[in-house]
């Protein structure tokens, strides 16, 4: 299909996917002409991808690129896969040593063990935690175990969930899991908490 | 205070603080001469509020001022509380009508009232589920149960917590805990699969 049908099926404007094509997330198109190039299905998947990437996701151009990158040339293992999927995101570690070893130390004091965590996620730590402190919003060692314990259960039925039976299928799962599902937890947990809200305040209703 | 010292003690540079004064972010200091004016501890602490939302809060501008104008001029009740640092922070439901009530049924066949939740916020779910499925990852009832089981512990916690006695401390904790513990949970949660990760499929260890 010319690059107008695939604007068109993808809802995407050409001078997006046009944009799309010089930053490398989409590849080029088969070249008819000096100024015509060929699409096809794959085009529209992956355009797909990106939108969701950038859109839903979240990500910045930079992110959706690393990302892109670990669903074409993965890694072996499903874990080394997790870790490209946390780096594309996260970057590299480049917060304060200390801060990041005072976060170490309070999380292995509620049971983790913190020699299997990214430092660049260390950091991340640290630095929401510093963000409340900043508000005027100490965390307590009882309010941050809450949060710990919840992460915990999510992430290790997430993990159980990574099928193993299909390559391609892991790959989507860890590197687009991380990305795609934050915002579906971040949601949830707004919608749960306008529910429990109303339980506890009271408080109106939305019409349905 | 000169606005030198301000940004000394704060450690923002003196063309964001600007920028803040200019945005309304921050407001003006006392004018002691034409090109001088002094700043005060509370202009310290309001610029650490700004930058914990702005930086590790991951809000915009617009967002932020949104978030600033709920923590000067509250409403009355704990529940509307909620309600405007939700609506800061999502802006106003836009998305497609049918999407919307599809993700509302969803989410009654799992147990939630949804008269209970802003349109916003189903928008919000809506989209990330369609960011999901746009990457070839539907997400099954019994996925979406789990993190919908997961989101309701963690919000009743949270709501729970809602302190009653003061209200500037009720105000501080639900406008910012709904946007700066986000990051918090997100990097948790990253945290927590790699230690899931690394017990399942074994996997390097980062150096303490």
């Amino acid at each position: 299909m010319r690059i107008s049908q695939l604007a068109a099926e993808s809802g995407v404007s050409i001078p997006s996917i046009k944009y799309y094509l010089r930053s490398g997330l989409l590849r080029d198109g088969a070249r008819t002409a000096a100024t015509q190039a060929e699409y096809d299905e794959d085009h529209l998947a992956r355009l797909r991808l990106i939108r969701a990437i950038l859109g839903p996701g979240g990500a910045s151009v930079a992110q959706a690129q690393r990302l892109i990158a670990a669903l074409d040339d993965p890694p072996a293992g499903a874990h080394e896969l997790l870790g490209v999927a946390h780096a594309a995101v996260a970057g590299a570690a480049q917060g304060d040593p200390a801060a990041r070893e005072e976060v170490s130390s309070r999380l292995r004091r509620a049971g983790w063990d913190t020699t299997r965590v990214d430092p660049a996620v260390l950091d991340a730590v640290a630095s929401a935690l510093r963000g409340l402190a900043d508000a005027g919003f100490e965390m307590t060692d009882d309010a941050l175990a809450g949060y710990l314990s919840d992460a915990e259960t999510t992430a290790r039925r997430e993990i159980e969930g990574v099928p193993t039976d299909s390559t391609e299928a892991a790959i989507r799962y860890v590197v687009l899991g991380t990305v795609l599902v934050e915002p579906l937890i971040l949601a949830l947990r707004r919608g749960a908490q306008e529910i429990a809200s109303a339980e506890r305040f009271g408080g109106r209703r939305f019409s349905t």
